[in-house]
């Protein structure tokens, strides 16, 4: 039944060409639903004053992580941090999760248990409750799914869709960190399979493999904002690169983005370890993922309460040209940023 | 990572085990948790008057479903099934899904269109929302999770725990059809292996295929006990067999079942199928999986309500006995139903 006349192959849709491909035959019917896919998280009806958000990840051993050099229990914590960073990346309070297991018979109780040792490490740190989940065995590999729950009071979330022109764009921490951290990894796991004998040495690298293996959920930002008396007109976490995440606010908000080179946070151990991979520093801080940042737009008339704060940086603004992410050159020249292959030659 | 100095074999511990050894660890700090994990769903405040019910579940291929007899449409409307079918056991109405979907490359657009032509049959025969999912590339096969949410009335939500000595047991539906259309399934498919010339006659096996193809979700068993004014004292739905669902609810409610053999709702085909497999359909209609039936007990007071309606049996009761879950046979003995093996003398 895999058979069929007509064989299109998924690649040539891309993941988000196909889940728009899948979901624009699904109408929405239930007015408890606020907002279906194509946000960080879905937006449920809850009380008169807060909206439910819920949001949920695949990860597959080999795609999303390798466990030669994924502790477990890092993993796990890992696992928490990309799903309740959807939930906040809505301006939302996450609150309980839902982790699926798919097992093969390589895992033992002791491995297992290190995975849930940092799911654990994780939910006390930033208080959520396991709520449940289902675990099973699987025929190969490790399979792992997390829900997260939360909730928005109605007049602060923040979707991917509210920026206008003339917005500030602003993201929280530093960018390309946890790429150069697994650009790292995957070298020392090279020299380690030619020289077993070999012990990496990481300490050069502890930022940014830090970074790659244990990222920080930034409930520490949407405190931030409603300290500074904030509400972003637009947001998202940065899970798959800025640079895509840029493309999705872009479109749905129907604005374009001018970011500027000289202002991408870039921490100097990401910086340096780019120059030593021979990668240009600006783009590893577009295109990296994983460092789960967030990043977000605000009214002009919020400048002067983001960017005195430490761990803000303004990136850049949202102009009229729909769709164009473009980067400004520290020279003063504009190129546009296209979707994963951005221009070698610049 | 994955040595230690002890290795224990999760095998040991089976899946309810090793569920229950690893959320020993996490309390439960948000009083947005009404129940965490141990019943269909979990059990989230919503607002003044109703209940959030949350369930997940995680499907492999080769564990979960064969793709040389399942196809893709009927699976994906089965995954849906199984997804809501948690909700309404908690007497709730289900509202949204979301789909998580692990792909090779060896599925075609095509084949993933077929998938989700089956999800939107789904929502439309349910009245649901694709609210969204997580789509992703796997090295091998195809992993699916399905997440369900829906709400309940606070007065009228059915827990496991609720059960009480002397309380009817009752089923919807009949048992054991979805067990022995797999059975079915997968002889036709040995001998399909080894002929490939014959084709399989599955006509005479109509009923119990199409139980473990194409299951429903019992939306209408919930508009039953509305319409009867019954508020079940426990509930679950029949995804692992009954017998395993009774032990469940036995050990949540703090009662053991008496279930009388006779009173069993096997439909004639499965009776007639299991004798030709030299099965005993009452094994059969215990311990098959799949049915998606509800299994449930109501006070002695609604006994009029339930028996008289065509879709419910009474099949026994709850006793003083914790946890022991027995059968009566119709020569009158009552025989322990043993974890998983039942005694194969009886």
């Amino acid at each position: 039944m895999l058979e069929s006349n007509v064989r299109t192959d998924i690649a040539a849709l891309g993941e988000f060409g196909l889940i728009q491909h899948l979901i624009d035959h699904f109408p929405t019917k239930q007015k408890t639903t606020v907002l279906g896919p194509g946000d960080d998280a879905a937006v449920l009806q809850r009380d008169s004053k807060t909206y439910g958000l819920l949001s949920t990840e695949l990860w597959l051993e080999g795609v999303h992580f390798d466990l030669a050099f994924h502790p477990l229990k890092h993993l796990g914590f890992k696992l928490v941090v990309a799903g309740v960073s959807d939930i906040l990346a809505m301006n939302g309070k996450p609150e309980q999760i839902w982790v699926n297991l798919g097992l093969s018979n390589r895992f033992s109780l002791e491995a297992v248990e290190e995975l849930y040792a940092g799911i654990q490490i994780a939910c006390e740190q930033y208080g959520l409750d396991l709520a449940g989940g289902d675990t099973t065995s699987s025929r190969s590999g490790l399979s792992l799914s997390i829900q997260a729950y939360g909730w928005v009071d109605k007049k602060k979330i923040t979707k991917r869709s509210g920026a206008k022109p003339g917005d500030l764009l602003c993201v929280s921490g530093d960018l390309g960190g946890a790429y150069m951290g697994l650009q790292i990894l995957e070298r020392e796991k090279r020299v380690f399979a030619e020289h077993p004998d070999m012990q990496p040495d990481l300490e050069p690298y502890d930022y940014i493999v830090g970074r790659q293996l244990k990222p920080d959920a930034r409930l520490d930002v949407i405190k931030h904002w409603e300290d500074l008396g904030v509400v972003p007109t637009s947001a998202m976490d940065v899970s798959d690169g800025v640079a895509s995440e840029l493309r999705h606010m872009a479109k749905l908000s129907g604005v374009g983005f001018d970011v500027y080179e000289e202002k991408l946070p870039i921490d100097p151990q990401t910086l340096d370890t780019a120059v030593s991979f021979d990668l240009n520093p600006s783009v590893v801080a577009l295109n990296g993922g994983e460092d789960y940042e967030m990043v977000f737009t605000v009214a002009q008339s919020d400048y002067e309460k983001i960017h005195k704060h430490v761990d803000f940086s303004v990136i850049g603004h949202a102009t009229e040209l729909k769709d164009q992410i473009r980067l400004v050159t520290r020279a003063g020249s504009a190129f546009e940023v296209k979707a994963q292959g951005w221009p070698q030659t610049h």
